[in-house]
């Protein structure tokens, strides 16, 4: 079962290689019990696009980063910190070469979005998530399994290095 | 200026490499006149995400391929060929090392979208477009130029070689 993921910048699984994003020198956020996202946010595939990313090494993945209403318009009026209401999910697939693609270049160069393999979302509530920098963080397997708190704990102290308001990912025009 | 592009498979410029597809080997479409798209269509930034791809060499591109309801519902629905009012867009990004992202993740592994360098779109209209596959293709650069007909000449022998009606990206669930 692949349950294990990282923090939101752009991470999916690579067959069934584990790659925890857990690291001692990250700062903890709070002493305060961490909650988490339990359920999938209804109707993130409708979302609009925010950006796309690519991680390599063991992750190998392709991201496409959606947001719902209320992160596209924070990200297009440069709003900061992000409105309670905002929802970014980071659909993950695996990174693969496209035989089709290649044969119509003449040459290998084509890289496509491969079978799925996790969705992670980060929800914005400055109250319910004041001990994770005011976002909650779930991660969603293909299978339809949930990450638990051990992973889910990674990933405010890794976003916490984001500048932005713990968001590590820009809005592309 | 960056004019020169390739088929909707997922293209963007690196530098001011110019990357022509034009191929002897491709078959031409048609001997009729060939139409273009000329105008951006309204609002495709709000569309909704198809999938993602990226091409290596010379192009070093991020694509995010979006599609109006039409394109979405017959992705969804596997329905092919696309009906008439389909439209697909590939937005293109330079392919870019991501500093801040790297350092969260302690090595270097994270690729994002940098700086948009153009728009390619196929509208779907089986009667207008004959002549092309009931595909119109239109390629506007960041700098709000289009590009010309020689190159756009080039998109529907490309585009011929994919094998759901001249359409390479598919739906990522």
């Amino acid at each position: 079962m692949r349950r294990i993921g990282s923090c939101l910048v752009a991470i999916a699984i690579a067959g069934e290689v584990v790659a925890l994003m857990a690291s001692g020198s990250a700062r903890p956020a709070s002493d305060a019990p961490a909650i988490f996202i339990t359920k999938i946010p209804v109707g993130y595939r409708d979302w609009r696009m925010i950006s796309v990313a690519h991680e390599e090494a063991n992750l190998n993945s392709f991201a496409a980063v959606l947001g719902n209403d209320v992160a596209i318009n924070a990200y297009r009026d440069g709003k900061l910190p992000f409105p309670d209401g905002a929802i970014i999910a980071a659909l993950h697939y695996r990174f693969v070469p496209s035989d089709e693609n290649n044969k119509a270049f003449g040459q290998a160069q084509s890289f496509v979005a491969g079978d799925p393999t996790n969705v992670q979302f980060m929800v914005k509530d400055s109250k319910a998530y004041a001990s994770t920098g005011g976002w909650g963080f779930g991660h969603f397997n293909q299978d339809g399994s949930a990450a638990g708190d051990t992973l889910l704990k990674t990933c405010a102290p890794c976003h916490a290095r984001a500048s932005r308001d713990s968001v590590f990912t820009r809005y592309s025009r």
